[in-house]
């Protein structure tokens, strides 16, 4: 069976188990704190990132959640998520990496590394300069996300893709760290909540990462 | 005609241009400065950043080098640099991912930053620590580079693929900004000079970007 290297609070991670989830792929989770950078880890993924992939009775491993998606694409049939004509599929791409690399960079991964890892591993507390930079970028990207939610039925077009479980992904992570106010955001509030009741997501919302408590709202199904 | 909005210096669309070079794509060159942000180059890519391709007859915009790259492998059937069987794809996506993120975010930024903008943009002389601890990065990666040349004919395996168009398009920009010391990295190097005579890969030698000169060896063939 699969092997999933991750942590309850990677995006990346979650993006995957979402994929892997609404394709009925059987996986268990692994957890791996990337920063410790344990030599075990870095021979699996010498990038030392999660997530990583393992089957250790196949011998194969996938590093990269994007080239790991795109895997599942090409090998399992059921439930696409990067399906369409060749410009639908760019446009899903375009927005998988607006999710990955300027939302997590803008939000994500500040929130992380003020609410998670300063508090597990730095023993800091948080910067709330910092906090209040993220929370004041999720409002520009929650803003964009409206404006597609008012254009499509799902962010990338007609039928739900990588772009939503990408996005989701992201959300969850920030919503979980406090660094969403909903207000204002109805929209992207009504398809996060559909997205919350998926039996993929489940799993996700109930997990909890050590001492860090979410805020009330996040695991609720009607908000 | 698809025209590239791109500045001479940007790693992603040197690698879309090796793609299109190598598939024999016909574009054109518009130049783009990111970081203006100017409203048109908004409008055209909410993430505001390069490169981004645009075909103002047919009204196509796309966005995000590796969308765009995966756009052409399935558009365009010269020259595949994105195949193989599903696990050699995924081995190309995570080497992609590598050279377009650790790479990138380690040696070929902060090159960037130092060199490119503090330069033409703010006018700062650059910090001689962040460029030392870039070009330290720098050797890791090329390490790896030279383990994987060891090993394979090509980055990812037995034929030239998009991870050995990454990997030259972020060394070619690393190497134009003085970053890279070759000494010690022969099999990275010979690798390397076997690219810089690709047709593909002749436009990108000869350019220069405004007053920042590139050190001799650059655009040599044999060095
Ligand atoms: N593009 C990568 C990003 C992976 C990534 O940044 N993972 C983070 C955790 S959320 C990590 O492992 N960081 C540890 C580090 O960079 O040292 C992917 O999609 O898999
Ligand atoms: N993953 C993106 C990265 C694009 C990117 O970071 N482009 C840089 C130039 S090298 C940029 O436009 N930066 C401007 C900014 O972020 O404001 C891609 O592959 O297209």
């Amino acid at each position: 069976m699969w092997r999933l290297h991750q942590f309850p609070l990677c995006p990346f991670s979650r993006k995957l188990r979402l994929l892997m989830g609404e394709k009925g792929i059987p996986f268990e989770l692994w957890r791996e704190n990337p920063w410790e950078g344990t030599e075990d880890f870095l021979a699996l993924n010498p990038a030392g990132r999660t997530p990583v992939l393992h089957d250790p009775d196949k011998r194969v491993t996938l590093c990269d959640s994007q080239a790991i998606c795109e895997y599942f694409e090409e090998t399992v049939e059921r439930s696409p998520m990067i399906n369409g004509t060749a410009t639908g599929r760019a446009e899903i791409r375009r927005l998988v990496a607006l999710f990955d690399e300027n939302f997590y960079f803008d939000v994500t991964a500040p929130l992380l590394h003020e609410r998670m890892k300063k508090r597990l591993v730095l023993r800091q507390p948080p910067d709330s300069k910092a906090l209040r930079e993220a929370m004041k970028m999720a409002h520009g990207h929650l803003d964009y996300i409206d404006w597609l939610i008012d254009n499509r039925p799902w962010l990338a077009g007609s039928t739900m893709s990588l772009a939503d479980l990408a996005a989701a992904a992201q959300i969850s992570v920030a919503d979980y760290l406090g660094g969403i106010d909903w207000k204002g955001h109805e929209q992207t509030l009504g398809w996060y909540s559909v997205f919350k009741s998926r039996p993929s997501f489940r799993p996700l919302l109930t997990e909890r990462m050590e001492v860090i408590q979410p805020p009330k709202h996040y695991s609720e199904i009607d908000i």
